[in-house]
Order: structure tokens, then C-alpha cells, then sequence
């Protein structure tokens, strides 16, 4: 074991996940959004890698073919000091699609199985599994152009997929973010959290650190940043000496 | 080769390459800032992965023993297709500090042995270097316990050691990103490039970030995140059996 081995923190998802490193969300106006992705990577900079594995417009049932891999070489392959720790879960707002292109929607009876089945891959590797539930939705926020383009979604469906989604972590003893009651409770506007009906605003994005951490912090109290050791001394301390002694040859 | 196996983008350096993630700054305000390793994973999502490997405090000197460790975990016990394709290396701020506590300083004719070391390191791997010199330095932007307690640096020193810098890398044919000039050319103040005299605001890392896009673009082009095939397919074409051909048993 090594101090310069780096074990891994998982984000899994759709684009909420792959988009979660996106600071500039309208090119137009160069504001810069909170990032959750960064927001991970400077709590756990020098103790684990924060790996975002997001991909726009994937669902569960894609997911099924996809986690094998994505542990297969960030974990199975590796040496355990690399491998993942912590994952963050977070498929629904697709599968809670419905008519549109067919490939997005899955049934929620199936999109519990599949949820479980993803849960389990984690859980039989060991890895501390936080599962994200869809957040709120708002079609009004879209354009024309948009509406037009995307399967339909609603509020209360992704509302039921959350739901259904938290009966399998109960099943399986797994902690999650209920993301559409915190932003409901948040008090804050749709056009406040979601840029286009959809995806997330910083301040979403800020929503869920904020109860990432609180659920982190009171599941899996070990693995919160505050408590994982800084890698390699401060730099008062880090003399050549103590250096040379972390060199593996 | 799998799709799901990441080439690396490694950024390595001292305290201004670990807060890379950093998006607030002062605590007390909540001002979102410009985190430099966000926007290059967001660049690079479904690319590559961008590993930080960034330590505060440390210099040319500490970093002479750990590059080989960082290299043996991140590259060279990797397959080739998880190898480290690019990599920042940025130090010579701590280096060119003077006085104060010793371990910090590298005197110049040094710092600029160490960076061939540590550059050729890289390059014999047929990693892509990139150097960041030194930007400025503004010490009368520390209050009083941070300059008591901070080795003495200079905005004159930090010059002369980004430019004894940029003779290694004419010397080993390693592009640069001159932040120095990048920021006086700027003509913002001190005080909107730099936090404490030393760190940098997001406006800094902004600059910083253009800077590199361009260096990639003009000596990398093909490792310009343009020119880097998005992983897996758009959802829409993510057929079960396009999916199921990706997976490797």
C-alpha cells in the first residue's frame, strides 16, 4: 500500500452526472455555476479520485451493460488501494420519461429491478452505495424547440420513480438523496433550479452537495472527507528523507 | 482496448494546481469562482480523466521523488489505454521563495535541473508537457500573520524563474504557458488575480485556463478535446446491442 495509491469515489448517472463538471451553463452570459463534480474533487483533493462516469440521455436499462465494465477497470482490475470506496448512484429522470423515442422509458417495475440489480454489483464489491433519486421537473422551462425534441416527463412521475427507487434502498439497506423533496422544501423556483425544464442549475447542483454530504457524513461517517488522512505530510514536514521513504523501489 | 478504459490528463504542482477544485474562496461570501480542473474535466468528460496531484507548499525538490511514484501508479502499471496522454507541470512559486524556512527555497540554477529531470521523466514516457511558469506575485495583499509566517517571494522572482523555465523548455521542445505575461498582459489588478498575494482567484484560473486551451490547441491538436471522440455513443444510437458488443466477456 502506497500513499501515492488513490482510491476511487464513483459518480454514475445520466447527464445530470456527465454535466456535473459544467460551470459556464449559458455560453452567452459567462456566469459560473457551482460544480458538484469540483466540489467533490477539493473535499477529497490528496485522499480519493472523484470519477465521473454521466451519460446524457442513458437509463437504467443501458446502465445494466455499462457498470460490469465501468468496474471491471476502475475496480476489479485494480489493486485494492485503487479501487472504488463510494458511489454515487443516480438514474430515473430518463426512465421516468415516457412516449418519445422509445429507448429512454423503462417501466417503474423495471426500473426497480434494474436499480437493484445495478445496487447489488456495488454492494458485492463492497462499495459504500448512495443512490439519487430523480430531482423535480418543469416541461414549461423548455423551449419549443426542445419540447418538441424530448420524450415527455412530468413531475409527479419522477416523484414515483423516486419513491419506488426508495423501497429498493430500503430493501437493501443503501442511504439516498431525495433530491425532489429537498428541492421542493428548498422554496425555490423551478427556473431557480432547473436551466431548461431538466438539468440543474449551480444552485440544484448545490442543493445536492449539501444533502450528499449530510447523508455521507451520517452513513458512511469514515469515508467523509473530514475524516480520511491527508495524502504525503504538510510541506514543513515533508522532507527529502520522509519522501524517499514513501518510494516503493 | 475497451471504451471504457480513460487516458489521463495529470495535473501536477504545488498549491495552486491542488486548490484547482476550489470553487470558494472565502468562506464568509459564498462567491462561486473559476475552478480550472472543473473546466478541463468538463472539456474532457467522456474523454479523458484529469487527476490532480497537486500539494501546497511543496517545490521543484519534494517533487523529484514524487513524480517516479506518481508516474508507477498512474501510468506505468497501467494499461496503455489508462496511461497518462498529458500533463501540466507547474512549480517554481514556492521555489523561488527567499528566506523564511529553508525547505521551500530552490535556488534557480537547480529549480531548472530539477524541471529538465522532471519534464524528461515525463516526456521519455511519451507523455505531452506542458510547463506553467510562474504568474505574479502581490505581497501586500497577505495580511500580517500570512507575511509573517510565509517565506519572502517577489514578483521579480517569480519572473526570473518562469524565464529560466521557459530556456529548459526551448532546450527539450516543451510548450509553455507564460501566466506571468498572461497575467500583466491581462491588466487586472493584483488584487483581481490574486487572493492573498500568492493564490489565485477564478479570474486567474480563467486566464490560466484559456492560456492552456491554446497551448493544446497549437502544439497537442490532437489531444484538444475537440478532436477527442466522445466515448460510447449518443443515447439515441446506445442500442442493448451496441452496448452489449462494447462489453468485453
Amino acid at each position: 500500500m502506497s500513499v501515492y495509491q488513490y482510491g476511487k469515489f464513483l459518480l454514475f448517472g445520466d447527464s445530470i452526472t456527465q454535466y456535473s463538471s459544467k460551470q459556464i451553463i449559458e455560453p452567452d452570459n459567462g456566469q459560473i455555476h457551482f460544480s458538484i463534480a469540483a466540489a467533490l474533487a477539493n473535499d477529497y483533493q490528496r485522499k480519493l479520485e472523484v470519477i465521473t462516469r454521466g451519460f446524457d440521455g442513458y437509463n437504467s436499462e443501458q446502465a445494466l451493460h455499462m457498470l460490469p465494465e465501468i468496474l471491471k477497470f476502475e475496480h476489479d482490475t485494480k489493486p485494492v488501494e485503487e479501487q472504488i470506496k463510494i458511489a454515487w448512484i443516480f438514474f430515473g429522470t430518463n426512465d421516468s420519461s415516457v412516449g418519445g423515442t422509445h429507448i429512454q422509458h423503462v417501466p417503474i417495475g423495471r426500473y426497480a429491478e434494474n436499480m437493484e440489480t445495478l445496487i447489488r454489483m456495488l454492494q458485492s464489491r463492497g462499495i459504500k452505495v448512495i443512490a439519487i433519486k430523480p430531482g423535480t421537473h418543469d416541461e414549461t422551462l423548455a423551449d419549443e424547440a426542445k419540447q418538441r425534441e424530448r420524450a415527455k416527463r412530468s413531475n409527479q412521475l419522477q416523484k414515483q420513480y423516486g419513491d419506488v427507487l426508495g423501497e429498493v434502498c430500503g430493501k437493501l439497506g443503501v442511504p439516498s438523496v431525495d433530491l425532489y423533496d429537498v428541492f421542493i422544501n428548498s422554496g425555490l423556483s423551478s427556473a431557480d433550479l432547473l436551466s431548461d425544464g431538466i438539468h440543474f442549475t449551480g444552485t440544484a447542483y448545490q442543493l445536492m452537495y449539501n444533502e450528499l454530504m449530510k447523508v455521507i457524513s451520517a452513513n458512511y461517517p469514515d469515508l467523509h472527507p473530514d475524516n480520511i488522512p491527508l495524502k504525503l505530510p504538510p510541506w514543513r514536514e515533508a522532507t527529502l528523507d520522509k519522501l524517499k521513504a514513501y518510494r516503493s523501489n
